[in-house]
């Protein structure tokens, strides 16, 4: 293997020149070699893009020359094509609140800026890291810039992705609109209403979740290029700030300004702690959801079996013909998985001190990790279950005709307590509730079928007309 | 003792006849016999309202007499008015989703409204806790509907308090603006910037909070009264939903309105894990904030020292003259209690299953402690600390001189490599960096005294005109 | 209102002379002015008895004359009996790491041995809270102390009651040995199971927590007292530390004693983390248990319905004669409490710095909420729900005959894919598999019971002899 | 490329012939596809040697051929031995409790053992991947097993590591057990300690920590192999049982050995949330320690200052010469997604319903991340940071003369008033305790020299019989 040399505050460092990093890079990789994850490769992509636009705008300040500033351009738009994405296996989880990120992209730009003017990579006199890739930059403008906006464009993924699944209980709640079944309350027989109107709930908890996250952009928009060191612009200037933010405006097509007060940009991380929050919601919703379809469909003979999940796969290594609600199940656990990131990102921000929050990588890594996850739960459980739910017509009817709780429709005209003693009556008798007032002396077979017409009590109604008041 | 025998579906109970509850708030007493806290008395309030307004309904549609409604409509108000908080001591925890604190309210009222009209208690054919004082309603309508009421308001004094600290926070950030401090990122010694700067952005963090939380309103306005059951509305109607949605909105003065999906309203708790979402993150910049001021605040000589948080009491039993910060501690302990919160608030959202969610109560609970701890932090946390911090100039200036870091302004001008020989050198001879630049022949006294000039380092700026590039 | 004028190192105060607290507990009233929950009165009797114990030593090394310990010594078991509750009302979430707490203490002691000794509330010549009550000790040496000793009272009680809720599962296991039930894996029908045997399943889980609860006395045992401020002695001595030690183990009967390091046990918090942790594991298990129970009681008639919880209260205020399982409900919320508070120990030990936890109120005050409520939630669960189970033999009976997976049985004979082509065949003529079995010319009606007979099915069996092999 | 076609209970696949997964591996690569990390490789090895010992056991009993065996035997000894890495690509967050994996292995193993046998991919005649390789297994039993003892050995590695840097510590506690410096409450200055008492009291909160990980292994010795589906043990034996217990005992040295109750077993996974909560308290630990560490390490100028970690890498891209506690910063983080994992670990047990735990491929895949990130984080901390920790031993004199609450060594002479006044004497002239007390007509210079000399500080002392008590 071919080394060069390099040199950095503390000593020097043999690298391996096939590298595009350098001495910074090695030094991080030794520091963090948790054999974990590395840092996301959209947010390292999202560093370069803010390298490219402090090389155009450095361009035009004339601080940067034009053959320097173009390699670092070009340097910059390979990483983001991916070609460079093998350079970037810093541990996500490193300390230096970023530093190690943002050196590793400053070194594999410059280097390949060096190569595409013609040097040898560690010739740092043609691009240097720092003066000029990182030229009035900090890590700590430079990284909550880029997690921004690959949040920004994360959030747009997955808010697509949770807008189509909720379309799709919305057609389930449209396809099962005529299908009654026994609504229940604390797991318990309650009174009736349609399969799809349960759905439709469904549809609504995600509306709000969607509207939600979306909200979360309105801040993510303010960002703090310029702030430099702790947000009061160190080597920075106005103008740079200025055409920088513009810069990137018009790059991302994203509707991204300066914030109004960088000090509070740099150090504050609310921001990401609000974008996890509205994901732990929506994976609160998601675990309820996903568990209210496990219950539905459980059985498929010996539980609820009221709906069918479509079989993704054999169930059982042991129990052949089994087939479990695998689907339901891994969303189930991508939530926990998003509502334990919110607890990381919470923790980490609630531990920043003074002018930065050390912990940024991790918020980082957890929350671009919940976006990711939930976006492809989001798919998976739409196309490989929601769209196939059948419904089991027949155990929904017999379901529902055996509540006791269909007397509550009685309740305003023969009262509470009357009520109640059919109700156990009822059980005693193991019988309907119907077969118990058809029974007794009280109402006609007409007005009871009247009463206990499903599609009269799903919906609030007014019987009162049609039936007499005994109470 | 005195006692009335009342019965229920389970059997009967002798009375305490003192008591206005009946037997269901009894079982509900020896069910949850917890030694806990008591379901929260505002919230009770509420739903007693949520019984007046039932009654003024009930009574314009005909269903209730003149007599009956204004009995209850009275009772009701005593409630309110807290002549009968004595009466409400089933448990925060109680199971049921709420069944027992609805109970709880029929039964007082009931019994109260017995007497007015001139009756025993207990005689509830003159008015029934069931048949009348819950005519037309679900304890799964007026639950969440009483509750989103309560919580509103609390959101309204709480988000006046953050709002009066945020402004506090900002007076200080005028009072210390000319004052410099060093900045330090990852508790390191950084770049120069004015307390003020620092105080400015405590404030908008908050300032984002307040927003984030009163949004919550939007959602918490959407009340699924007269869903009953389950969102159905069975025995229900929809004149009743339309007079008692706007009889609650004349009520309260609060711009609350029948939900679009009564069964979404009814099953669906994301919105309260949405507010305490809010709180959490809240929760999480007043940790920041208050760990940054005891920072700040160490010593008095063996630390920072750079803030004086007032003394509010002594800080030892053993040690004298010692003065701690209380206050900040205080308000890091509510504010984990807020996240503990919320994370009971999460599991419980969550573990909602069909039609209802069982565990309501803890959300509740958890969620109004949340944020009346916030409200009454957020005072004792201005009145007893921000509104009389003061800074020590002596030790902020020679900790801003002392550091290192303030070559960094140096570097546009000499190149990052020799700004970090220099900061070394700094360092092995123990020396300032004015100091250091002093004996080195690269700028003039007056250069130099201009890079390091304090004033000019805190904002963006544009040295380059004035100073020699010499890298 | 009588006063007395009481000063401390930041000024003087009116008192109300009939209060028995003195300055110090002012302030604190009024800088923690939450409305929250006050200190665990329980905690506060422990601070009183560690401070008998120091006037007993103190008295021994001729440090404090007889009458002013015997004075301190019956104000200290006054306390303990109760007759000062009323004393203690700052807040649980007190800023100063308790010393609020251990000065209420201290003036109530001080105050009440001058009255015992003759003088007037507020005359300190007499006893003083500090120099007298509080000699050779510190707030970081008592609290730490006497919250170890509270805390293995609190678990005493605690695990008495988890071991005889093991034990009422224990009753049901034998009782229901020989019922039969289908087993579910993720809600889906499995093989056959007995009802004994779910119910041992539980008493198992509920065994391990016990033991892995009482095991974390073996390091609350070790108490710093004497390790004063920051655990190093200061203003203590070694004679001392031995004889309080010895007098604490005297007076509680625990097998308490000094720890090897005062300093680690004065700023460490991991044996409350610890006892906190093994509360949340066991709250994880009463959480699946409790709806457990909660699926197999579902219905009455859309459910499960395999088990009968007894009815303890009437469930709802519209739909009569339903039945809630409210006590499972009740049981699951105080285990996310619990889960809950752990969340808050856990974010305030990980916040401790250098010498001291300044968090160690909320730490305290939520470690013995949930040892409170879970020993409260541990009786109700056993009284008024477990012992009291019944089973719907019936539906039993009829799920477990339906289910498809009894085919699992067959799998050694006629291997997995026939199996599995059975089960399906089942499913779709909607057969058992006993009849698909007699309809298909595999096995003799003989054969095919022996193979389907639930009790060779609950067990590992070798039906390899009597069977066949046709695969 | 080549295809061969498989056949399940739902249809057939066109399977890439180069692959050793099967049918079952393609639908959950289809079904989970989340582009999240596969299942924890060391976890599939080990259900690798659970099929090794299966089919060991089997052919002792007659039940499989010794071909068959003995080819099942090498394959799997080939995937413990890392040739099939790239075959176990399944989501770590994959639905149906751990079915896709145990498949998947079922899978690769019977594929290659067919090849071993002389036959083609597919030909499932030759060996099938359930009759054979899961012959007498579910994942119901084999998943928690192979968890088991894949927990035990990375707990084993992981407290070997917590050892050395408890160790670690030690020598920090030795090597500065002479240099004194000012202890914090709260932050605030109290009194003298040694730096190297500081060190010390890390160790122990480490030692218990290592005692507590260690102590779980008693519970996941316990494994269910042989419980089949539910912990029945349906389809197996006494004699497979025991066979198989015995085997896997033997093959990994480890002292496991069949649970007393199957059932429990299968169902319940509170050792996991044991395990888990035991690295959480751990991490716990870890937070405060690495935050001390930045906290004395803090400046270098405008901070506590008193240790020096060893510089790492440069700590800024724009601030030269400046350093950061880049190594405590990443335990910092580590130590959050441990609590964080802990979260998601705590959800997933209590989501766990009647026979089985549907969300075990969470729980595994957080406890096995935490388990192998804190092994490495302890490994780096201890190699790259306590090691070579130095103590800047002027600054730790400085901040300790100056410290006012020196004057506690005076309360047993002169009370806490008195000694309270001077403290606040000292402060108000900006004065040392020792310069006070000179001036003052109280002590001698050599009573007060012997009062404050830090060597009588840093333990319990007896100066009453040397010092006059002048109170």
């Amino acid at each position: 293997m071919e080394y060069r040399i390099e040199k950095d505050l503390i000593g020097s460092k043999e690298i391996d020149n096939s590298k595009y990093y350098g001495i910074n890079t090695v030094r991080a990789l030794e520091n963090f070699d948790l054999h974990s994850k590395p840092v996301n490769i959209d947010f390292v992509k999202e560093i370069a893009l803010v390298k490219k636009a402090a090389a155009v705008t450095n361009m035009k300040l004339g601080k940067l020359s034009e053959q320097k500033a173009e390699a670092i351009i070009k340097a910059s738009e390979e990483i983001i094509d991916g070609f460079f994405d093998d350079q970037f296996k810093v541990s996500a989880f490193q300390g230096g609140a970023g530093t190690s990120v943002n050196m590793n992209v400053n070194e594999v730009i410059a280097n390949r800026a060096i190569e595409i003017i013609g040097g040898k990579k560690g010739d740092y006199n043609i691009v240097h890291p720092l003066n000029d890739v990182n030229m009035s930059q900090s890590t700590n403008d430079v990284c909550p810039t880029a997690l921004k906006i690959v949040t920004i464009k994360k959030i747009q993924k997955l808010t697509n992705e949770i807008n189509k699944l909720k379309e799709a209980f919305e057609l389930k709640e449209a396809q099962f609109s005529q299908i009654f079944r026994l609504g229940r309350t604390q797991l318990m027989d309650a009174v009736p209403m349609t399969v799809g109107q349960g759905f439709g709930s469904y549809a609504k908890a995600l509306e709000r979740d969607l509207y939600r996250i979306r909200e979360t952009e309105k801040n993510l928009r303010n960002i703090n290029i310029g702030g430099t060191a702790i947000g009061t612009g160190i080597n920075s200037s106005d103008r740079y700030i200025f055409i920088i933010s513009d810069t990137l405006r018009s790059l991302t097509k994203l509707n991204i300004r300066r914030c109004e007060c960088s000090i509070d940009g740099t150090q504050n991380t609310d921001v990401f702690v609000e974008v996890s929050s509205t994901l732990k919601i929506c994976a609160s919703s998601l675990i309820k959801i996903s568990n209210d379809l496990r219950i539905l469909n459980s059985g498929p003979r010996g539980g609820f079996g009221e709906i069918i999940l479509p079989a993704r796969q054999a169930g059982s290594s042991i129990m052949p013909g089994k087939v479990n609600p695998v689907i339901p199940e891994m969303v189930g656990q991508i939530s926990m998985r998003v509502i334990a990131n919110d607890t990381a990102i919470t923790m980490a921000a609630s531990s920043g001190q003074l002018e930065l929050n050390a912990f940024i990588p991790l918020i980082a890594e957890s929350m671009l990790e919940s976006l990711e996850l939930l976006e492809k739960a989001a798919i998976l459980f739409r196309e490989k279950c929601i769209d196939d739910i059948l419904v089991n017509e027949k155990n929904c009817i017999e379901n529902l005709e055996k509540s006791t709780a269909l007397v509550t429709s009685l309740v305003p005209f023969i009262g509470y307590d009357k009520a109640c003693e059919l109700a156990k009556k009822a059980l005693r008798e193991d019988k309907s509730i119907r077969e118990i007032l058809y029974g007794e002396d009280i109402y006609s077979k007409e007005e009871i079928d009247t009463m206990l017409d499903p599609s009269q009590l799903i919906k609030p109604s007014e019987l009162k007309d049609s039936i007499r008041d005994v109470s």
